[in-house]
């Protein structure tokens, strides 16, 4: 099967962001499209401004305009949006559809808050950890922070999942053009930012080698002002990829905009659970402390 | 803090492979010393055989030998030993001596068995996930299959295990040498080997990351052949590692005997989680399927 991830960044208002992201999609080659994490607007959680909740009174009429994306294109298609339930609570949403058809939505369960990522702020944590059944296979859609969890991973793959797809928003913190401070200027050490993609690559490869599944992240690219003028922004990261069962590189993206297009067979993965079946020995007598927020 | 990992291969008799661990322990530089896999012996789980019951018969000696080394050489010692309860209930344990003192044992939880690692015929399973204390921090020691599983990892953070620490026996299936059978074949084959052995530092390095802590493993060097006849052998892998709490690496051996030398600093980790607080968002009540075989 074919996969397409696409790594694109924000073009200045919703309209133009779409206009791409949808000659993109035409290249594509994949029958599986991934677009990154709120790929619809800028990345409005740089700062806490209740303005931006504006952005989730379109969610229905984003469904739909998605939904008609994947059948006219005949793909199934990972979109990530910004949903209204009602005043009050909105959710950053996975929505997945299959060939013109909504296959099922996933709400982030794992919300960040940390300079940058004001997310708290924006999302009520998603209450159910499922996957979605498409015509490509079960897919177990996660979203950004979610990515750094082994439970998550782990349930999804309990529950059948074959492919994790984490939709992602990661970057380095910008300095503020007028000033430098300590965080950011940590950041901008190169080492320091080799630590920390380096840091969200093995986390990743980490799940595909214990759970014996393909991994997907598809991130955002381009540089983000934080418009509040508090911090600097973000410079996305890029570096898009596929993992497989062992965690083997099948694709990897650089940080510019592309589509990074890979291959993937899901029967491998299931051949490689034969000669490495970690999950015949799990010990579930012994993890009840997983339950608990220590032990 | 300084650590030493001694990378060794077996010398033909517990005798010979003793008098040159202790050799190498004695120009180790660490306060804190950890051995490989069963390292008074070979690897004896190459094939099924009663008779290496009987080297789990020198266990309380064995402990006391140890014990001994620790406090002569004022180091915290790891080390890997067969241990024997009663008739037909033996471990695979690694024990931790403290300048003389036994400061605690953790009883391999998770036991493999595929071709050449036949452990499942040899030991009980242990029915404790627990770190151990001492005078250098509290260690969450496990051995070995362990070291895929993402559970016993994170129940040790979750413990406040500062340290994860894996004494390993890990290789590649050596070919019988008047026949070559399809499973060494493909382990033979140099890309397969690449693969697995990055699978394994990845799923490592994975738990670092999700656990912000120092993670350790100590592996077998050489290559054992099987005595039975009916495989070829094991060529362990070596390449012992120390990855810091960020993933990042500190300390990597090679395929060659050695005594791996790291510094690491318990403070660091602690400051890690502060930015990186992925303990402050687990979401414990979605969790409840991390307890059953499957979902």
């Amino acid at each position: 099967m074919k996969i397409s991830l696409i790594q694109q960044s924000y073009k200045g208002s919703k309209e133009a962001t779409i206009k791409h992201t949808l000659e993109m999609i035409k290249k594509a080659k994949g029958e599986l499209v991934i677009l990154p994490e709120l790929h619809q607007s800028e990345y409005f959680c740089k700062s806490e401004d209740t303005k931006y909740f504006d952005l989730a009174e379109s969610f229905e009429r984003d469904v739909e305009f998605w939904r008609r994306v994947s059948k006219e294109q005949n793909i199934v298609l990972v979109a990530s949006l910004f949903e209204k339930i009602m005043d009050g609570i909105y959710y950053n949403t996975a929505v997945v559809f299959d060939r013109g058809k909504v296959a099922g939505k996933y709400r982030k369960t794992h919300i960040p808050d940390d300079p940058g990522f004001y997310e708290k702020f924006y999302f009520t944590p998603g209450d159910s950890i499922e996957p979605i059944d498409t015509s490509v296979g079960r897919l177990g859609v996660l979203v950004c922070w979610d990515q750094w969890y082994s439970e998550p991973a782990r349930i999804m793959a309990l529950k059948g999942a074959e492919i994790l797809i984490y939709p992602t928003a990661i970057g380095w913190l910008m300095c503020p053009e007028d000033r430098r401070d300590e965080l950011c200027e940590k950041e901008n050490n190169q080492q320091e930012k080799e630590k920390m993609l380096n840091a969200w690559l093995s986390v990743q490869r980490g799940h595909a080698v214990s759970n014996g599944v393909y991994v997907v992240a598809v991130n955002r690219i381009g540089r983000e002002k934080d418009e509040s003028g508090v911090l600097g922004g973000i410079e996305f990261w890029g570096r898009s990829f596929v993992y497989g069962p062992q965690g083997e590189e099948i694709a990897m993206g650089g940080s510019e905009e592309e589509i990074i297009e890979a291959e993937i067979d899901l029967k491998a993965a299931a051949e490689v659970r034969k000669i490495w079946p970690f999950f015949r020995d799990r010990r579930i007598e012994l993890y009840q402390c997983l339950l608990k927020r220590y032990c």
